[in-house]
Formats: structure tokens, sequence, C-alpha cells
């Protein structure tokens, strides 16, 4: 079986080139020089971000298809611009190879990616490849632009604003739970194709970034702050009131927890409600939507593609608190922290 | 000793931040959000590119201090925007780092990246940290800038043009072997300190790149193709021939080789002139001129901050060939390819 190492870096390349589309009119200089030369759009500011997926930290090949892998690589760099609002542009691959890849994972990889990249209007310009000892990395950076008067931070939420998840959380978790115990039981090929419910197991390997809806919050300035859910809900609730200096109740019996992860969760460990909060890999967007402008949110809920559901308020108060039951029998607790990929 | 795991993503994000000089005005947002947001100049492109040092391929910690690791990370890059003649303003650091790694080079690693990166205006607007159970990776995307006028390529040589390079070559390549032997012969503090000539392992450790040089060579117009010899003269000869569709004739009597790697290959190898022309790591500017606008030259050759060598021409023949001796005594041989980091 070929390898990666059995072709030179620019055999590798060519091979990543002829998978691409044509070149747009404003990339001046694409892949093959030293640089990328780009001609920005007019009165637009230029967003940027990278990201990396460490193999055996972000992504277990054992499970994970190459496929997913390029999908999943690109999607959490989009998820950054859909938090940010902007227009996909282009990115750049950085891929640190283990020698023994097998060549068809690589292209599959790169098929996976640049299949994503189609759907968003995202070109790749340029790259660089590495070979390592270690483990498979692929590193993306991603540019896209944005009209100043939309530029909008995690810093910009008030006590009183109302927060608002898209779609569902904590499908993606419990599909990596499921791909996990699947392999586990050594049933591998019942993994990659999906064991369990498939709609946990999609979500955890080819997420949807919410670049559409994103845009549209932006386009109409919607939120007064918004956040990408990469390490789970309860991350992205912390993060987004300490950058804004609120505090946020989240009401518990509003969640818009996959149903699947649920009875997923429900089975085995007797907290649904924690593990899909804490549960990372959503990349749902979390916004806050000050309630004097809410008829803005308007365009964005019929056309962004996925449902919107509001799910807690701004405080004054600087706690981050969960809170569930109603009336007499209500009870607050703290969010827990969310998944954390560093330690 | 405290490691890198011994801190959160956000506490090792804060060390970056508190050594980072004022974000200037075109940084709209810096890091610490979901992504960089950046106004772009008026009526000039973005250049863009990304490279990745990879512990065990471009760099052994036994004999590179941490600071040495940061400035040749972002120096790599900074030689890519050097080739276009952009000038630097912004790059985003994603590091791969192992748990292991001691919280006290880390630093220094963002030490002697800040020291490099405020040398040529150069500022960090965000970025990405992981894990990894594998070698440390720094993978850095800088962004620079360049006006319409000035854009060239590796392609752009024809028949007759002059071949030019800047500075001296294989020096870092007999700093390389320095390190390494000091290394095995355990002498682990001298060749940290610069054992051997302290010439070339400077230039291994600390390579300059020619940021100044390629903006007064875009400026003037006076290259008609340039690259950067990142992994060696003789493979920057071979890519900048392939992309033109020309030949070229080296002259080897004409090559600036660093006299103390000459002298360190000569009792080594029997072969300076090609451990010299191989050897990687040199990150000098090679690139064509025509000998009909060679007057161009003159701002490069003189404020460049870096002697300029003639070393060759482009032929309509398509060899690529090192020519020794002269007259009678004339010899070609084809230039040996560069050195590879990939296999």
């Amino acid at each position: 079986m070929a390898t990666v190492s059995d072709l030179s870096e620019r055999e590798l390349i060519t091979r990543i080139q002829q998978r691409l589309p044509p070149p747009p009119g404003w990339l001046t200089i694409g892949i093959g020089d030293d640089a990328a030369v780009v001609e920005p759009e007019r009165n637009r500011l230029d967003v940027l971000s990278v990201d990396a997926l460490v193999e055996g930290v972000h992504f277990d090949r054992a499970f994970t298809p190459p496929e997913a892998i390029g999908h999943r690589a690109l999607a959490v760099n989009l998820s950054d611009l859909a938090a940010m609002g902007a227009a996909p542009r282009l990115c750049l691959l950085s891929l640190v190879l283990p020698p023994a890849w097998p060549l068809a994972d690589f292209e599959a990889m790169i098929d996976g990616l640049l299949r994503l990249a189609g759907r968003h209007r995202m070109h790749v310009a340029g790259g660089n490849l590495a070979r390592s000892p270690g483990p498979l990395v692929i590193d993306i950076t991603v540019s896209g632009t944005l009209k100043r008067r939309q530029v909008s931070t995690r810093g910009g939420a008030r006590p009183g604003d109302e927060l608002y998840v898209s779609g569902s959380i904590g499908g993606a978790a419990a599909g990596l739970d499921m791909l996990r115990e699947a392999r586990t039981r050594g049933s591998h090929e019942a993994a990659r194709e999906g064991a369990g419910d498939e709609a946990c197991t999609k979500r955890y390997l080819y997420p949807e970034p919410r670049i559409r809806l994103g845009q549209l919050l932006a386009r109409n300035r919607a939120a007064s702050a918004s956040v990408d859910l990469s390490d789970g809900l309860a991350d992205g609730v912390h993060r987004l009131a300490e950058a804004s200096g609120v505090g946020v109740i989240v009401d518990a019996d509003a969640l818009p927890i996959e149903p699947a992860a649920r009875t997923w969760f429900a089975a085995r460990s007797n907290d649904a409600l924690g593990r899909s909060v804490s549960g990372g890999d959503d990349y749902e967007l979390l916004f806050a939507v000050r309630p004097r402008t809410r008829r803005r949110l308007s365009a964005a809920a019929r056309h962004g593609g996925v449902p919107l559901t509001r799910i807690g308020v701004c405080t004054e108060d600087r706690a981050v608190v969960l809170r569930c039951g109603s009336g007499e029998s209500v009870a607050d607790m703290p969010l827990p922290a969310g998944y954390g990929h560093f330690r």
C-alpha cells in the first residue's frame, strides 16, 4: 500500500492541486509560489483564524474516516468565521504527515476538506507540507471578510440581553461516545459506518459550520455578542459572560438537547443534562440579543437554515448558573466548565 | 519544574499576551476572540504564507535553545514574505505542545519569536494552542502587503537574465553540522553556547530574513523572478528555473560560500562546494535580473543590508548546470537537488 512517504512534497502538492477548482479572479497568485497573493475585497475587513486538529487529541484515526478528518479540520475553522459573521474566502493548509499514512487516506482527507470548502465558496490559496515522527496534524488558517459595521465580538452582551443557541447540543459528544464504544467492542466496521444513532455520529464526524446564520446575524446586527461552541455550550456561555462582564442564567428546561443524545447519555450516566452542556464539538452558535432589537432576529430565524432557541438571559450579577425546575421547586447550580482539549 | 501542562490554555495565552506590544490601529480585533479582524491596507494586495517547524525534523531541542526555535519559526515565514517583496504585517501562531515541555522554554520561545517580530514590525494577531502526544510543532501563518505593480513570482525569468544571490551560502548547513557534532561528543553546553565557528552556528540558529532587500527589489521592480533559499541554493535554482521554463548555468567559482563553512566542509567531506549548494536553511534570496534593467538593482545593492553576488545566467536550454573552471578546463555538471525536508 502506497504511503505519503512514497511521494515527494511536490508530488503530494500536485495531488492537491489536481483536485482544486479554477482559482477565482481575486487570487492573484495561488498555490505553488513562496506565498499567496490576494486582492482584498473593497470596503471590507479581513477576518483571520487558525485551528489545528491533532491525531490522538482531537480525533482518532481508528474510527474517524479520512474524509471526516478533512471535513472536521475545515469545519472547526469555518465555525470561527461563522461566529464572527464573516463570509469565507480562502484557507491555507498546513499538514504534518506521519510517513506511514496511506496515500489513499491522504487523498480522501483532501477530498472531504475540499467538498466542504466548495459548499462555502472557500478556496485553497496555499499551504505547507511537513513530515513528522509523531501524530498527524492538520492546521488550517482561514480568511474571510466582513463589513466594518458588522463586527461583533464575544464581549458585547449586557445585562438583560437574551441568550440564543442554534440547532441542538450534545449530539456530537454522544456520537463520539458511540464511535468509541463500537471501537472498544472491536466492531471496527460498525464504527466507521455509523454505529449507534446516526444523527449523533454524523454530528461528530461531519459538523456543519453555521456560516449562513452567522452572516445573517452580522448583516442585521442582530447579535450583541457571539461565540461558536467548539468546546461545548457551557464553555461558550462562560467565555461570552467573561468577555462581556455579565452573568448568565441558563434555563435547563429550554436547552435544545439532541433527543438521541439525551437517550444515549441517560442510559449510561444518569446525567444527560451535564454531559450535553459539557460535551464539545457541537459547533453551534451561541449569541446574545438585546430585547429591544429582537425583531432583527427574524431574517436569521427564517433563513439561517437551523432552528434558534432562547436558552437564558444575561444578568448584572456575575454568576453563571444553570436553572432547573420552575416556580417553587426552582434550583440554581453553577454551570459546569466546558470540555477542555488542553488539560 | 513547571511544564506547559501545568497551565490552562487560557493561562498560556495570557503569558503570550503579556509580552505583546500595544496593537496597531489596523488590528480591529486581536488575540482572544474567535478570529482576528484586520483593516486591509488601501490599494495594496495581501500576501499570505504558512510554514511549520516540527521537532525532530526541522530542529532538535537538544542543541537548539528555545529562543532560537521561536526565532527560526518566524524567520522561515518572514523569508517567504521577503521573496515576494512584501511588507510584514501580522502573524498567527499555532502551537502544538508536548505536555512535558518546560514552561520556561515555552516563554523563552515566545520571547525569541517576538524579538524578531518587533524588528520587522510584525504583530501577533491570534493563534491556537493544542497539546500533543508527539513532537513540538510551531506553525506560523504570516500576512504582509504589496503594491499591485510590485508582484513578482518564481516564474518570471527569461533566457539571458542574470542570477543573483544575497549574502552567503552554506553557513547554516555547516552550523547545523557543528552543533550536531558537539552534541554527539556529549558536549551539550558547548553546543548551546555556539561550539565550532560562531558565524555558522549563528546562521543556523538565528537566520536573518532578507525583508529589506526583498522590499527594495519589489519597489524598484528589479527582479524578474525570486525565491528564498529555505532548502538550499541548488533547490532554489531548480524551482526558479522550473517555474520560469528556463535553464540555468551557475558559475561555481562565483558562489559566495561562507568561508568558515568552506573550511569546515573541506576538512570533513572533501566536497565543500556540494555541501554548500545543497545545504538548507540559508534563507537568502535568489533572484533573476534582466541585463537591460540591471541599474534598477542599485538601490537594493546599496541599502539592502547584505551583499549581492552574480552567480549565473538563465538559458534557453532547459538544463540546470554547475560550471566549474574556465577557459579550456571548463566542466559542466548537473546541479544537485536541494536538501529535501520531506523525504
